[in-house]
């Protein structure tokens, strides 16, 4: 069988295909960077205006008492079971940044008396920059190990160890339970990113018990660009989490006006400022393809776009150097190192195959199983052959 | 002449009546609240609707480029002449708390060796829960001063004072240019919370010699709920500005992904994560609404909304006691303590006039010079005497 005719039976036999129509994507767009910017469902256009129009526009104030203000923890209870989280343990604000500056700094004070911040050596660099800065605040060194020797390298010493899910660059996927796990032996707390794998991965927060966790909305949750981030804290840390930017919305009152900070009892106290709310619930709707179908449905496609892509390249372009681990030990993208990448991937684009560059010279391409179909994966790599 | 045939006159000579038409407003309702929640402008909900099914919807990922990236500093700039900032000082993005944290933190590092903060007595909650938090993890310690006492309280230790430029609950302008002076004079830096006044009374950073302000744009700005706020640091900081927000959107070379942080050059060090792109442009969209009023003309309706506010209160609710300032030394509200207003602003509000309630006893009517009629403060006041 031709690739051509194999990636038209597995579009014909995908039980996920029809939930491509919710998505507004342009049919002429082999669309495969889901794992930077989610495609828009077609109910977010709709909610915004009737957000716009409606809530703000009609009710305006009095909205915040008809679903503005508790929509961090609702929307964090919607996003919860694909992280793998009982109610009440993940909240909906701020970016990934913000919500990584809240983690680390409330980690180490949950963890007194040791002085270093494990941070995964791979790691997105905002998480890096997050965790220097932390620890320049705190008093706290920062020790950068690679992911393998993250079990090992934690000791007595160890407040916490920051560490990403899914390598951003690599896509592989890191041994969540087994490094949690390790951590704790040794004292440690386990703290989280997840942006590269919620949405595309099962993710067992409660199951692994992980400590904190943060999350992005805009990859392959499909929340739009820069929509709001999740925090994530586990329900027996929640009484004593003390997290740095004390806002009048994490206050225990928050419209009492009270001077001194007093926060929230549950995950509320991980809240800052007024959210945001035109973006917040963006998200809400976004969140509605995940009503009919499983992340391990999702998981399911995504592997196996992953391996069609896999024999794509040895087939078309063989030789080609795949930096993303070939057995399923891999988040959703598949990663090529490329000669000159950058400009690869701007013909690639010119070519309506969108993926992304990332330095030194990696192709990524993202499988996001909701909306990428297999036709898809055998175009892009039929555009990569014509690169060559 | 009758207070109704004053009210008729007045908005029929009103040079901005025809910019009420520019909102998407009930036209049943009196709607004074605009110092909460401002009204949606009504090229918010078109440019929503752009965004999503154009921009995210079939440019994707490649809107990033074109103009999602630099969305922060260039709605700053739009910003910048209400606030009397030249370019290149003002960023959008995060919460007014977010951005009060990197001020605060941003403030005592520019200032070292000074180890006390003066914070505004009567500040907005989230301002001093902020500065105790920035302070616990800084060494300094936060002293309450009353704004009237603040230039004289202000010594060799201070660090900087953090201040309102509108008291959120009298509605009372403080004198910005005064007490930042009184502050220079002690070696004190100056940071100002811009929520109440921007927008609505002439702002002029660069000519006061402010060193740090933070504000608000879902206020008098209309950016919509939660909306972006705002940072401003004064040109002479810029090179030396060291917030601790350091997210990936801030460096020096954000597509570099390199692991150690260095800020990039100019207010762009401001930013932390990813922006939050469909907010930032629904208030990029309220902007357009000051191309052709100047802030002098909003503020001299404002007052003159203020004005006829107090002749309806003496008139027909002769006694009530008025908290704001009855000179122009207020910025944009009219509050009353009133007893139960908790109740009372629940009735008026069932009967269509929309101020809000603060605590202790306190209605606060908002007067947006933009949307506000006249007619909407008479039949405030006489909802008002109805409930007596």
């Amino acid at each position: 069988m031709s690739l051509r005719d194999e990636a038209a039976e597995l579009d014909a036999l995908d039980p996920l295909a029809g939930k491509r129509a919710e998505f507004d994507l342009d049919p002429e767009l082999s669309y495969l960077d889901g794992n930077s910017l989610g495609a828009p469902p077609r109910g977010v256009a709709t909610r915004m205006a009737a957000v716009v129009s409606e809530q703000w526009g009609r009710r305006l104030i009095r909205s915040w008492d008809e679903g503005w203000w508790d929509a961090p923890e609702r929307i964090g209870d919607r996003i919860a079971p694909l992280a793998g989280a009982g109610p009440g343990q993940v909240v909906v604000g701020d970016s990934t940044t913000v919500n990584l500056f809240k983690a680390v700094v409330a980690a180490a004070r949950l963890n007194p008396g040791r002085p270093e911040i494990l941070l995964d050596a791979g790691t997105f660099p905002t998480d890096g920059y997050i965790a220097e800065s932390a620890a320049r605040l705190t008093g706290h060194t920062v020790r950068r190990v690679p992911v393998a020797e993250m079990a090992s390298a934690a000791g007595s010493r160890t407040a916490l160890a920051l560490v990403n899910h899914v390598d951003y660059v690599t896509g592989a996927l890191h041994d969540l339970p087994g490094i949690t796990a390790a951590l704790h032996s040794a004292g440690a707390l386990a703290v989280w990113d997840l942006c590269h794998s919620v949405g595309a991965v099962p993710v067992r927060l409660d199951a692994a018990g992980v400590d904190l966790a943060v999350g992005c909305t805009y990859k392959f949750l499909n929340g739009g660009p820069g929509s709001p981030a999740f925090l994530y804290v586990a329900r027996k840390w929640l009484p004593s989490f003390d997290q740095p930017l004390t806002g009048w919305a994490g206050h225990a009152d928050p419209f009492g006006m009270t001077p001194e900070y007093s926060g929230r009892t549950g995950i509320s106290r991980g809240r800052t400022g007024t959210p945001d709310i035109l973006s917040m619930l963006a998200l809400d709707a976004a969140l509605d393809v995940w009503g009919d179908v499983t992340i391990e449905q999702v998981r399911a496609k995504g592997l196996a776009l992953g391996d069609f892509f896999l024999k794509c390249v040895d087939a078309l372009v063989p030789g080609a150097r795949v930096v993303t681990p070939r057995d399923h030990g891999r988040g959703n993208q598949i990663s090529l190192a490329w000669p000159d990448a950058k400009t690869a991937m701007a013909t690639l684009i010119e070519r309506g195959v969108i993926g992304d560059f990332r330095p030194p010279e990696v192709l990524r391409f993202g499988l996001a199983a909701l909306y990428v179909r297999y036709g898809d994966v055998l175009r892009a790599v039929e555009e990569l052959r014509a690169l060559r």
